[in-house]
């Protein structure tokens, strides 16, 4: 089954025997690696949906430094929400890491799911919320979580991206410097911590 | 005019003859300084809106140290929400940090509001979206900013703060010792930087 519509049935609450209708509603594009979804100073259109293959959104300060916002690897949703709803030019990059297929969503995907299957609205209140939260204790984390406990999160919360993306990435993501990562994984290997992989 | 009300109309656009009526869903307090209204380990019950006074979020790391994630001024709203809708324990504490009247609006305020006065449905989603903004870029800022530039903007964000709250809590706030704190202030002095408090 496409990841798609595992995802609108199994999240969004859409009956299984529709999950195909919405295929309507968003346009599929396959995008080789290293290729620019959004890019600094564009509006961004639309909220990308991974259905194969692997995104990030990132900054760039003046010094020329890639900040990683977010990764999004398959069933991700990933989208600069401040351009997409207020119509700015965005501060981001959305970029994929590897081959990938990506589905776009409108910005009014969601309401026109909630009109043709009402039972969607509360579940799509629920993933707004959880993206907040996230939000939020992405901040937290980067003010007072030591490098560990920061990989640690991250392991957690992408579980299949330690081999798929390079350690610069992951050290960009954390905030902290590539050297700081690599003494993290040598005190990590030291206590002979195996990552739970579920 | 009180703040909430003010709030409500130019917001929220509730009918300006019909705030008044909105006081049904929420309950007034008088909170003085220094006492809590959320702490580490209970659900947080609210969201709050500052009347008068100024809140701050945190949480407290491992040595004892604590992380501002936000501060609330008049006419803020201010709630762990992921507490608030996921019913979880609260990893923050939520203080006052001045003699304050708060009001606690209901986990379902908004969604009576848009009951009673549909038009504000749009308004309350802006909100959301608004509130996603502001957290991804503090995200961004705390990645990739240096000192000086999340100090301004935290003069641009909460320009009548500088004088109510002590230097080590806006330090906290953006992640930076009160050291480099104070070395960007002077830098600032040296510029001739005025804040421009509108």
């Amino acid at each position: 089954m496409k990841n798609i519509n595992n995802y609108l049935a199994k999240v969004l609450n859409v009956p299984l025997e529709n999950v195909d209708r919405c295929s309507l509603h968003y346009d599929a594009k396959k995008i080789p690696k290293n290729q620019f979804l959004l890019q600094y100073g564009e509006v961004c259109r639309y909220i990308y949906f991974v259905e194969k293959g692997l995104l990030k959104m990132y900054s760039i300060d003046k010094n020329g430094k890639e900040h990683i916002i977010q990764f999004a690897p398959e069933s991700w949703l990933i989208s600069d929400r401040s351009s997409l709803y207020f119509n700015e030019k965005s501060i981001y990059y959305i970029e994929t890491i590897e081959d990938s297929e990506v589905l776009l969503l409108h910005v009014d995907f969601i309401s026109k799911l909630v009109e043709q299957f009402p039972n969607s609205l509360e579940k799509s209140d629920i993933l707004v919320q959880k993206h907040i939260k996230s939000l939020q204790d992405r901040i937290n984390s980067l003010l007072g979580e030591t490098a560990e406990e920061r990989y640690l999160k991250f392991i957690k919360r992408y579980p299949d991206l330690l081999l798929r993306v390079p350690q610069w990435m992951i050290a960009s993501y954390l905030g902290i410097t590539p050297e700081s990562l690599s003494r993290v994984r040598k005190e990590l290997a030291r206590k002979n911590f195996v990552p739970d992989n579920k």
